[in-house]
């Protein structure tokens, strides 16, 4: 990072702001409300309680002096921060709201946001835009309130004739001047406008369990009394329900919105998984690697990020369509994902948390064997999630890869369909050859037994998560080379439609 | 990522190298050998043996080539690609190694790196620089092999001829002229040169358990086939020794180097842990966060990274010391690292591996709550790893910390000294005090048994890894107040001195 970059980084006015302090400082024990909520952080912890403290406001109102206050009551063996200014060129290729959705805390974790989501949507408010950006906020803290993440959203506020002094003190002083920028004047000068937006953004997003509480920024101290009061009493209630078992956050629908709309999808019993290959099968694969060699370059200079996405029945031929696929490309340029079960930090996060953390950038490609649909196949049938978590993950599905797709992103999702014959077939192939026995375990057999209620399964998934950004495509894969050609021509196409969008 | 940045990025020769095959295609059954390797890795994977693959080579060997066919013989569930020329922004502001020792495989992975730590290596010693980095290179390959780390290097060597017509070939194709850079004609151009720069750099690093493999890149087919029979001899050897649990290479101490110098500490028992604060606590305090405050801001201007570690008896005061320590600070420069018990995936990595991870950019603070000394007292005396792995672990950290320092990181390692009966009065009023008591657990009581014990390994651990470049503090902390100013005023020292340091 060179110098220059890094203060433009850091380069939040609020920085020095001199706060005043009319209330005493005999008025309220702050020593004991540091211990108190030491304690009952523990107490979080135990009841393994995610949290998200988010700490907005004006300009110079004060957001990383607050910051500094509450941390003093909180062990840090148990919060990470977030600082929105601090995101910087890691963060640039990905869709815009990877750089929350992968710091959002554990359970019994807290993340404190110094600046969060809001600061972009409020910028744009002003220049009369941002209204999409509203309901994806609505929609991503619906999401973690779903699953139980207690949301404690703080707004700062100063008057504009509070701002206006301290910028003017900030500039004075020769360790605080330069922290002043053209954006806060702007914002002084503009306050009522920016007052308006604020307002509306805090009322737009205010709904049980994320609600905004408002703290008074002229006075240091009774804004510090009224943050850990706030966020006292939040951990107090969150505590209370966790202990009685109250649940009640575990809704089976997401609120705040009309589904996402998806495109009629055939029935899986409705698909002949028993395919011939009409053309020579090692041209046709040649010429299709070939076609997808040439596509990853062009995909790679637009900067097109690329997910593609597998399921299909145990034996159905994923591996070997995956290596047909990997064969075509240059290795520096994808990865592939193996999606197994959860480990005990991705369990402890929301579902889709972990396919978050795995996202391609502009221009990479991102390979998922397996994907986030095991929620409603695996963690659906064996119980691995709650009814309302399985239920309401189709739309939250949906809304994932809408984010995917606003940012560019083209997505391929293949559902490798079998016979339940061919299946047994192959598993007692693999049996009897001892260099492939590695690939049969117990658990496919247990999970063979089982496919009435996986076929159910997995025909309400596609019927439900076929949508025009990111549609299904049934693989017909009895005939193994069929299947690896559809897959291989259907990425290709898939690129094809996304470059030639882009030069549009 | 801007467009050009990614071109610039993405700009290897041997991209589209066309390769000659000589070798007939009936010679060598590649399909089998594949199916063996992919059997191999999943013992591989059972038996938990951590591998790294190295692929280097002349500009337009065909490295890229390379791994694209070694891949097929994958499971991609075990492996990481790690490409070195795509490292970018992500990694500017930490020390050098920080891109590959974050991402050595954990037991049972593979990780392949497409170009490594030689690149830049025979850049430099082409330049007559790069003696230093030879012995870096070296000891950090040494910690991984002592670890159980199998390190297979692969070198593809193709002729100044072959080299030239390659390059001229890309040249004239419109798809890949691009792709040819005057530093691949300048290698060309100097081949001779660039030869023996490869030659010593692989006969400097040949060693037990970390060879290299030179493979004819003139033929692809031969270069596949020497490829895969090395990795399967490798893997087979490797799995061998396991299976009679041969651990031979968990040796107490690493070779191939003097080990660094230590200064002259005196003994743990001789510090009286009961000093008396002679100024007023509150105005030394304020004083000394005042100085700290401002110190942060310009360490931060300068982008000099600074660790701060803190290692002492339970209930010795890190936490208040820490807190007084970040409430001195701006909550956007530092993070807090508490260190408990490391995770699955911790435990099976190299020790250092989850330090690594955690290390500050350019003009960030850590702090970390308890460190990577764990392994030479609670591991070792619990009995957590191996005699050899602690017994060599003193060396391995102190090149740890020379790899920080050599990078401008600020150390200060911190032991906070209470007396015996001062730990006895502070865990009983822990007991006693609702709010306090998640301080205290069975594990303390424990641990205060075995007193005299870590004792011994403390001061083993003061006299062994007290360096210039990393001196210990030990902090007499019987009286709190004492401790916190002592701690707060050579964090600021240090800082000072390093900023002046910087200046000259």
């Amino acid at each position: 990072m060179s110098e220059t970059d890094q203060k433009t980084e850091w380069n939040e006015t609020d920085e020095q702001a001199p706060l005043n302090a009319p209330m005493e400082e005999q008025e309220y024990d702050f020593g004991q409300a540091e211990e108190k909520l030491l304690a009952l952080q523990q107490e979080i912890r135990q009841q393994k309680i995610p949290v998200v403290i988010v700490l907005e406001g004006w300009s110079a109102a004060g957001k990383g002096t607050m910051a500094g206050e509450l941390l003093e009551g909180l062990d840090a063996r148990g919060y990470n921060v977030c600082v929105n200014e601090h995101f910087g060129k890691e963060e640039v290729g990905y869709p815009d709201f990877h750089r929350y959705w992968t710091r959002m805390p554990a359970k019994g974790e807290i993340t404190l946001f110094i600046g969060s989501w809001y600061d972009k949507l409020c910028s744009d408010l002003v220049k009369g835009k941002g209204k999409r950006e509203l309901e994806r906020i609505k929609l991503m803290e619906n999401m973690l309130a779903c699953d139980g993440v207690v949301i404690l959203k703080f707004f700062i506020d100063i008057s504009q004739k509070e701002q206006k002094r301290r910028l003017k003190e900030m500039e004075e002083k020769k360790r605080t001047c330069t922290l002043v920028s053209k954006e806060d004047w702007r914002q002084n000068k503009e306050y009522d406008q920016w007052e308006k937006v604020y307002i509306h953004a805090r009322q737009e997003t205010d709904a049980p369990g994320r609600e905004w509480h408002l703290l008074p920024g002229n006075d240091k101290r009774a804004c510090k009394k009224a943050l850990y009061e706030t966020v006292t009493a939040a951990f107090e209630e969150a505590l209370a329900k966790s202990k009685a078992g109250d649940r009640s956050w575990d809704v089976p629908q997401l609120s705040d919105h009309e589904p996402l709309e998806t495109e009629r999808m055939q029935h899986l019993q409705m698909f002949d998984p028993a395919q011939a290959l009409e053309e020579d099968y090692k041209s046709a694969l040649n010429a299709a690697q070939k076609r997808l060699k040439k596509l990853q370059y062009e995909v790679y200079r637009e900067g097109i990020p690329v997910v593609i996405a597998f399921e299909g029945w145990d034996a159905a031929g994923k591996g070997g369509a995956i290596r047909r696929l990997t064969n075509a490309l240059d290795v520096r340029g994808y990865e592939v994902e193996p999606i197994a079960a959860p480990t005990a930090e991705e369990k402890a996060h929301h579902h889709l948390w972990r396919f978050w953390t795995k996202l391609p950038k502009q221009g990479e490609i991102r390979i998922f064997d397996r994907t986030w649909y095991g929620r409603v196949m695996v963690e659906r049938i064996e119980g691995f999630c709650t009814e309302p978590q399985w239920q309401r993950a189709y739309e939250e599905m949906n809304l994932f890869e809408k984010e995917l797709h606003d940012a560019g992103t083209v997505i391929c999702k293949f559902w490798l369909q079998i016979d339940n014959e061919e299946q047994l077939r192959r598993f007692e192939a693999r049996q009897n050859t001892p260099d492939k026995q590695w690939k049969i375990t117990d658990e496919d057999w247990r999970n063979r037994e089982k496919w009435p209620q996986y076929e159910a399964a997995v025909d309400e998934m596609l019927q439900k998560t076929h949508t025009a950004f990111a549609p299904w495509t049934v693989v017909e894969a009895d005939n193994k080379q069929y299947a690896r050609i559809k897959v291989l021509t259907t990425v290709a196409d898939a690129m094809e439609k996304a470059l030639e969008h882009k030069k549009k």
